[in-house]
């Protein structure tokens, strides 16, 4: 079945927020074997809201809409949808009644506002919403399906997952079949991991797809395959999968489509060690990145954020002769660092970063984007120094992204 | 002038990759009075992208294509372009000469893969592109204008900083203005908000939009205004903010866009004082949140984030018998992890939680969600026991989040 999918809001054509409904949309619905034809992103826009709908149900079954369904005057959603799909505005009282737990919940006072959510189009069958106050609508015509859900993205991943993904399966019947296979690659530039595996491509069944989703550091190798039979698209799956491992060994690092985080969780896990970070101009993210994994306290204890020299001095036992000789971006003080974290958190592994993350800061010795970087297991320690180029954000990135992948091949050994 | 964004590749559709390109074009190119219209989301599909250019043109005078162009066999865009635009492929030398110099410099070698792409369709002008390999690609048609980029997000924000903005505004006139004025809200809901504003609303002069763009913790309030008269649109936003001011008085914390990081950052500089903060459950993210903040090492000196009880009890000075009794999610020992982490750090100011961010480590009396977080300044402190909804990215993030926001509050008096 194809979905079109389309997201409403000025804000968005602005760039002052970011669709993810989409994606977690997309993510949740191909395992059911459907398929995302297009994503619209338009403004809060009468015209606009009805156009998109008349192209949605042109190349798709199914439309789902998220956003525009806010109390406030900037939203018109539903009234396009009344357009679109006739009828009148009528009070729904179940509405109405939803509102007032939620509200409740929340513990806010209902106002003239909120009570205006339970006005929806006579057109539409309501979906409780059970975390927001925005109704979902479910709107049907010539046997095709509009979902109208909120924009706000904890509401509509709730719904999705508790109402109206069910709900879909049971109207649409899905018999073709989707299957995805993801193996994270490191060692390999994008185009020479093509050259290796150009054989490979040339013998991959009819039906089956190879896609290349770069990021630094990384590959992120993606086979898709569609069929009527799953156990056969699972067998060639399962061959492709062997051929990828024969080829490629140890530098494929994940058989899972999974952060670079919980892969290096998982090999400290399997392996008993725990790890602690002090960080410079990581200024956390790297604890950050790996305590996002559920579970990471198994084997993550602590970070120093030792963004002043003091605190590198004073906490992690720098030595202010080493950090005045040689800069706080520095081999030795990074070495240290490494060091100085692992004795005072009592761990077996830890990861340091030191550098310039930017804009200011820099010098022709020490551009901006020079990061030191020092990762330690026991006795064992490498410490590398690198420069990332671009933005402030994107020099933290790659720093935590560098730390975490040197420590996961000083562990793969 | 309107513009339509057409992104590509199948990676979008599936979830595994959000777009950030769209939204970083909107927020640069909204500024010089442009407007986008519309944007779409397809797969790495010739008919598709067909398709998405003819609905582009129809509706804008400039499409901006993203994705779609790197040196492996699932990217077809270039082919896609060259059958809309005619011509043949040409392999370009100037092209050839510029993937050189990019592979040198990442010190890779250069093989057949990244040398294909110095074929281009002879329809199209190519803009060098400075910092990868795939060139970027400038079409007219009928007085219309589509640029072809890449989808590395890092690749496509530099250049058209750099030379498609510039060549775009040269190419096109613009003599509308559109300005923008975003204020930042607390204390309120977007409801009770709204009916406070009800009067301000009815009297906005036409031509200027007001919108209401809530998050977690905090409000964003928009005024959108488009005119030929740019010094009369100006005033008319000076004025209305004048009044927003006189209406919510210190509840507007920034009358810029800006993340609460850097508002908490500002109001940290102006009064002199220093931060750390000492993370249980926010894992680092509140660190994280300050340092991804240009400048913030003016105030922000380090943080401990004490993931174990032995952290916050060796490092912070959390009583063994405390924790015992209380357990680590209590007000006794996020109090004790914000005074440690003052006291250890030398800052006048910290910030402390400890909860359950989950999936696991619920109980009845502390389910998942649970958050204690504690601020301090000088000899304030005030602590808060939270319960937020969600998945554990939703916990740390609305942790994060409320933590700054208290001492916000507290430093604001």
């Amino acid at each position: 079945m194809d979905i079109s999918i389309i997201v409403i809001g000025d804000e968005l054509l602005i760039g002052q927020v970011t669709d993810t409904n989409s994606g977690w949309i997309a993510r949740h619905v191909n395992p059911l074997g459907w398929n995302v034809k297009s994503v619209k992103v338009i403004g809060d826009d009468e015209a606009e809201i009805l156009k998109a709908i008349g192209e949605g149900f042109a190349q798709s079954d199914l439309v789902l809409t998220t956003g525009g369904l806010g109390p406030t005057k900037d939203d018109i959603t539903k009234e396009a949808m009344r357009k679109y799909f006739g009828g009148s505005m009528v009070y729904d009282t179940e509405v109405e009644k939803n509102v007032l737990e939620v509200v409740e919940k929340r513990h806010l006072k209902i106002n003239d506002l909120t009570a205006a959510q339970a006005y929806v189009p006579s057109s539409c069958r309501v979906i409780q919403n059970r975390v927001g106050t925005a109704p979902i609508m479910w709107f049907e015509k010539d046997g095709k399906v509009l979902v109208a859900m909120p924009g706000v993205p904890f509401e509509t991943e709730q719904m999705m997952e508790r109402e109206v993904i069910p709900q879909l399966m049971s109207h649409f019947c899905s018999d073709e079949h989707i299957m995805h296979r993801t193996f994270i690659v490191i060692d390999y530039s994008e185009s020479v991991l093509a050259m290796k595996l150009e054989q490979f491509e040339a013998n991959i069944p009819a039906g089956i797809h190879l896609a290349y989703l770069p990021r630094p550091g990384i590959i992120r190798l993606r086979l898709t395959g569609r069929s009527a039979n799953g156990d056969q698209l699972a067998a060639d799956l399962d061959m492709l999968s062997g051929q990828l491992q024969d080829l490629l060994g140890s530098s494929i690092i994940s058989y899972e489509d999974k952060p670079v985080a919980a892969i290096l969780g998982d090999m400290l896990r399997e392996r008993g060690l725990t790890i602690s970070t002090a960080e410079s101009c990581t200024g956390g993210n790297m604890a950050h990145e790996i305590t996002a994994i559920a579970g990471s306290s198994d084997y993550f204890v602590g970070s120093v954020v030792s963004y002043s020299n003091d605190v590198k001095q004073l906490v992690l036992g720098v030595p202010a002769s080493v950090l005045a000789a040689e800069g706080a971006v520095s081999q030795p003080v990074v070495e240290q660092m490494c060091r100085g974290v692992n004795d005072l958190l009592h761990t077996q592994c830890s990861i340091a970063t030191s550098g310039v993350a930017g804009p200011g800061g820099g010098s022709p010795e020490k551009p901006v984007g020079t990061v030191w970087i020092c990762v330690q297991c026991g006795d064992r320690q490498v410490a590398e120094r690198y420069h990332f180029p671009g933005t402030r954000d994107r020099v933290i990135d790659r720093a935590t992204m560098t730390g975490m992948l040197m420590l996961i091949k000083l562990l793969r050994g």
